[in-house]
């Protein structure tokens, strides 16, 4: 059933029955606990602080980007997740993960009528691809806000989950494919991580 | 007391100083709730949801904008809350809080180095002042998104603060100067809203 049904705009109508679905996406939580460790993050409020990383530190960037592009690629990213579930960046299983996540960007995005939907999901393919300038720049933030997260409490989800350095060093080496000034910045947190006990080696 | 201290780049650490400290946007509840009507939004989470609209509804603008300046202002605009709260369309005040926010946009972009506190104080002025077509047509989300949000809850923040109608009308006026078919469906959804008994005429 149709949520909106005014016989004015069929295609407006649509695309904000696409904006109410998405907000499931406000509670699809992830692993790593607010800065003030209070609570988990949802996927929604990682978008929007990811998207700001990214403008305020595309001077970092290896490359010159399309900025927009960019952001556009970080609001979208996660969407997916409201049918796939949020992914643990260590969890191995992720063929069966990818294809999940193809099948949800399919049903999410084909709420749109088509030219929206392949807008969309090209720029949601690019991003999970990690090829062009872009999406390797918008990686860095998706990976280095969880680095930043755990340092500030204190190394919680690596602890939890049994996170090594080693572990963290290899899951994370698409930051210097972004940016080499922001991974050598990583090392160094990483480095401070182990020296206060929040991570092992 | 600094939270980095990697003697490595201090811009790079004041910068994400004030990505932590703007995460206190995600403690700022609104007035309205999720779609899901189980919680009040953040103004995070807000941030993030008309980010996308603007970017998924940028064909009904009234004139032909910079999308990237509106996503920016977007995702700015309620920064400022953090110090100043959420305040209510409703309320009257409205001095009051601008001056509120204007030391809050002062004090926490000035925790970034002068180039980048002035670019984002200017965008946020910008917004603010809602004379360029940016701002005209960032405005219409800030608007629609609640409003969505009152139809979906049945009038849930209509209700709790006796908004009448007339005051959705007055208040809401912005919307047509950013999108005069998103303000002809805007009509529509309130007359149905009043139909439906969510608010009063």
């Amino acid at each position: 059933m149709k949520i909106f049904d005014m016989n004015f705009n069929r295609r407006l109508e649509d695309q904000l029955e696409f904006i109410i679905e998405i907000d499931k996406a406000k509670n699809i939580l992830r692993k790593t606990k607010l800065f003030d460790g209070n609570r988990f993050e949802n996927d929604a409020e990682h978008s929007w602080t990811i998207c700001i990383m990214a403008l305020l530190l595309r001077e970092y960037s290896n490359f010159s980007v399309n900025i927009e592009k960019v952001i556009i690629m970080l609001l979208l990213h996660d969407i997916v997740e409201i049918d796939a579930g949020d992914t643990f960046l260590y969890f191995k299983d992720k063929d069966n993960v990818h294809d999940k996540e193809r099948k949800a960007a399919e049903r999410i995005f084909g709420l749109l009528e088509n030219d929206q939907k392949e807008y969309f999901i090209n720029i949601w393919n690019e991003f999970e691809e990690k090829e062009t300038n872009e999406a390797k720049f918008a990686v860095v933030f998706d990976r280095l806000e969880p680095m930043l997260q755990n340092y500030i409490n204190e190394g919680y989800t690596w602890k939890k989950h049994n996170i090594t350095y080693d572990m963290v060093i290899e899951n994370n080496q698409h930051i210097k494919n972004g940016s080499k000034e922001i991974w050598e910045f990583a090392l160094k947190l990483l480095d401070k991580a182990v020296e206060k006990g929040y991570l092992t080696k």
